[in-house]
């Protein structure tokens, strides 16, 4: 097997899942590549070494620009806040390493343009980490969907919905909190949560339009963790919006962090002519199907029970009706990543698939402004 | 129309569920006859005229004899505890009325015997009110087992759960409590909840060869509302069996009053060769069916909302998507008896059908007695 | 008891719903008013005949004005298309006669303003038939938000999903169909089926500020029924928009024909500071909560099955897990329409309560046509 | 971190489960202790060679007696079918090893004893594979009812619902058949899957005193890998049985491999005085609750999302929301393994645990052969 000697700059939370990815997936997939956890980067050097300890990397780093230039490691993975994903993709493309990013590609569409060209310039290898389409569950949708099982589509409804900042003692930014504070993450839900339901919607159904939206910050100040003032809150609490697809179909989208009762709630679905589909994180392993061409007495919406052999990815865990979890996703995209090294087929979102999503934000963000619909900009193929 | 004039005995929670199918039944079936409220029999006169003011029963009677006796009623409905069934079927059966008898049908199966005898020779028409049979989704589940769907069967498992007489302080005997008081009921949870798991078993699954049971009595001392006394405790709190049918399938049955969650949770499932059923009275519109015949990756259980059009019983009511609920199916069950009535085809259950259910129980209670496997006693078809 | 004449307008589906409400009550509820029926009115004679049979009407009228002179009917009900609600509804309230009138009020605010106008001149007791306001899980979600147990309110989101118009051979106007047919109906899923949504909403969660609205028309063109020709469809076959309510939460609101898998499923949640709360019509017997002062191990959403004696309703019917349907919501408003008169507290919504939601679909219907966000005209309180 | 030298005999399903959960724990939970895949030992030497490649053991052995006498292996893994596990366990206690075993523990109680004999004497640590116990949700259940919230305990309920081999094709015997042959296997579900139930079943509600039971083999007749031949099916295919709890609880207990639309539907269901719980492993993070005290319009079964940081073992994993899922059970079991050789408190179920399982499944099919309740072994106390 060959090596991909890897460079993970961040140990929060996604440095935990991408590491956990890239330590299982040789285990059950069969593949030519193997990565090896070469170094961990870190500004704070005893939890760059407690980190490296506890997922068994080789090395720690405190400075990404010494990362990125050192010739054991092939790619960079960057896992910090959404402020500093461009410099360093851009250099990491100038150093030639193959990039993955955390999700939202950039703090806009235009930064996003800018990480497109550096990385493709380099011709490097990239990919975005859009986990959720790896949900075998949703993976099985998109292949019922390109069957055209569902036929002309209607309607498409997505919502990601939480409830974990209702408190307003939580303060902002910081450690754990920098989603909340607008410097760093560029905007609240709708690049932390409505990102994912739109990349796995245009997947699913294609490109957007144009967009009506609205935004609201519930709660107006909270204490800044860095600056320890109580600080006005920039980010949007919740945001949602109407949007019209370019196959003529109609949708609704919403994501908030104040609705009691919903941890994760990540849903969507999607009606078409003979059939519909739905799903939801919760119950991640679950397919609802509702098929019109079956016999009229005993159609019903189908429990999909996504675990058998002949699912996506199923075959490779363990047998019928036992499940696998959240970080699965992520073991599942560095398989299809590294199947894509071997095969000379990029794995999907690459970054130029993901600027897409950072132009709806963009209309998004910027009709909840203006009170209007509108367009997004449209996504050039590369040349 | 012709007019069926209606003599109700007994008035408590059977005899609203009754009238309210008699006056129902013509706005929604178109049938040749017609229920004609002729009279209500209690022993307390003003609870009578109360309860015939309220429902439009033009006459009262205080003693059921007299009732029975009298020549402007067609057919005599009995409404009142179990242990009075016989007496009353006999002499209605004498005077030539049709009957229709709350179930169980009988305290046991040797009274049921000399029921069915008395019936059968004065050939009157006859049925017993195990509504369960016609609510939309158990019709349809007797529909997709009779169209061979399900192939050779394998398991039935039926429950029936309730939570109502936890309560040590809830006494016996006396109005509304009679199913605690064994001198009227007959036994506990097997006569009253157990007879309708088993009535819909033996419709949709056949005859029962034998069973070992066990029964347990929680709350082994209760006041007793007519004595006055704290009196142990005869019925069955609780019974759990195990059958085997005749057609070779296993089943297990189990009933309680004691179940903190259930308020009347009958459930039953069917697993067969190339499908499966269940269903269960708390989501009674819902019909789950699995079907191993379909394509392998969107198999899962189908949750039929059994409201459309073609549904049994559902194109006389509303229109798809909207429920109806337990009333209705009294109303089925008056609907189908009248048009046996008009079609000279006995709607089921009979009396005879009934004795079925009267014999398993018998086999039932004996086993948990014995501690041994019993054999039910064969119904005999009618010669 | 006292009677209430009853003069019946249109026998088509909601004829029948009314009728059973009306024939039902007194059976169930302890009233001072008994619903007399009286006439039913139909343009063809035969049909009306037929209905008057079927449902026990004393007399038939072939024209509504008539009937509205009557001195022998006390109430008038209108279950007739929407764009004759307005000079009916004018007509009796001149004649001094109580008027019931099926949803929505009427073809727009404009036409509603005028009957609100008439009727409160006339000063006759008024209602529309709003009936899921009396769904017993509804009814408890009101009175769980007005007892403040959801504390400041978030979110709201409600949908009203069907698939019965997916089929382009559908033809367009006429009977049963006149939903289909912008002129007798004003507009499509609007003022059908979000005019019910915005309803509860408005009941639940107050005034809505403004809306920005979106709508297609996924079939261009059907026949029409009564002229014969393929003619241009003018309603709007979905519809979704975006809304700000005044007490500072945010909501979506959809509804569709062309949802397949979903029959009449009307949806909603609330999302407050406390808990939160879901419902939906297909299993309307459920109501979902979520308590955040629940100990928090054992915290989660609760299905409410809504059947005991002490929910709304339900102590009127029949024993706990139980369920009613659909038709029941009539019954439950044709009594507090009468209880209502004993007790001269007119039972909501009345004719200026549904004028209400004739403002707000206005705005969504401009919305959709200016791209814009619309403001909703304020309900003025009666003088 | 101390090392604790693995040694593993057999790879097949079992052997990826565990391996798995030795290479994960260590990135998840804070130990003293970290296992080391010292060497794998399979008959075939190719294939104990590619799975040592494939998980990172450092050696590999052909013959088990030989790995059991290695020095450098503290601890033996026994993953081979269950009629070996007597033997090899036997060996390994003999040479001073600590030992976990696959469930069941052995062929029959009998052989059972001789196990706890054996490695009691030798005084290792020792441990069963009923990894179920630690899906969070049904830890939590422990945890509830370990704290009281049920009260009084009327009512167990257990399932095991599959369908793989409803197929008369499948042989039996052989690799990954072995579960078929009576010899290899000692039973058919019920040492398989109801071992599974009666394992729960023990921990959470205590001692059954006795069974009523009954078996059946659907396909007599089936060929065997190993014969090449056509031969009697020995084991039970289904069984289901009747207990009595010591605490005076009633339960059922049923377990089939034919039972068309489940995969590994393992379920239970608690009633007790005040509450009840009810889990199922295809949705194995919600945890059914249903609690009596709480208000009454609010009563409802609750579904707990076992997935916040505060429920059990979750702490260690993402954020609330998120799932983890089958193989977690296992990483959960390791990690409590090693905590208790770091705080000398053996982790359940240890092989005397286990033992009372074996009597269990001994009466159940004793049981089923006489037709008669049947008494369960009593476990006895550690000397």
């Amino acid at each position: 097997m060959k090596p991909l000697r890897i460079g993970l700059i961040g140990y929060g939370f996604m440095g935990r899942a991408h590491s956990n990815g890239y330590r299982k997936v040789n285990n059950f997939f069969d593949l030519e590549y193997e990565p090896v956890l070469k170094a961990v980067c870190a500004r704070n050097q005893e939890n760059a070494k407690a980190f490296a300890a506890k997922w068994g990397y080789e090395s720690v780093e405190t400075d990404w620009r010494k990362l990125v230039e050192r010739e054991d490691i092939d790619l960079i993975d960057i896992c910090t806040p959404n402020n500093t994903h461009a410099e360093i993709a851009m250099a990491a493309a100038k150093a030639g390493k193959m990039i993955l990013c955390e999700k939202p590609l950039s703090m806009n569409g235009k930064e996003g343009e800018q990480m497109v060209k550096a990385i493709e310039k380099a011709g490097v290898p990239n990919m975005v980490w859009y986990n959720y389409r790896r949900v075998p569950a949703v993976t099985l949708a998109k292949q019922l969907i390109d069957e055209g099982k569902l036929g002309r589509i209607f309607h498409y409804r997505a919502k990601f919905l939480q409830d974990w900042t209702i408190n307003a003692d939580l303060p902002q930014g910081g450690a754990g909190l920098w989603r909340l504070d607008l410097k760093a993450a560029g905007s609240g839900v709708t690049g932390d949560l409505l990102a994912h339901c739109i990349d796995t919607a245009i997947w699913l159904n294609g490109s957007i339009d144009r967009v009506s939206a609205m935004t609201e910050t519930f709660i107006k100040e909270r204490k800044h963790t860095l600056t320890g003032k109580v600080e006005k809150v920039g980010i949007d609490d919740a945001c949602a919006f109407l949007a019209r697809f370019s196959n003529g179909s109609l949708a609704t989208f919403e994501s908030t962090r104040y609705a009691r009762g919903h941890k994760a709630l990540y849903t969507f679905e999607i009606n078409g002519e003979h059939a519909s589909i739905a799903w939801d994180l919760h119950d991640l392993h679950r397919l609802q199907y509702y098929d019109h061409r079956d016999a009229g007495i005993v159609r019903g919406w189908r429990s999909i029970h996504v675990t058998d052999g002949d699912h996506p990815y199923m075959g490779k865990w363990w047998v019928p009706g036992l499940q696998i979890g959240y970080e699965h996703t992520f073991v599942h995209q560095v398989a299809d990543f590294l199947q894509g090294l071997a095969n000379k087929k990029p794995a999907s979102p690459t970054f130029r698939d993901a600027l897409e999503t950072q132009y709806i934000c963009d209309a998004v963000l910027k009709s909840a402004k203006t009170g209007r619909w509108e367009k997004v900009t449209k996504l050039k193929s590369r040349k």
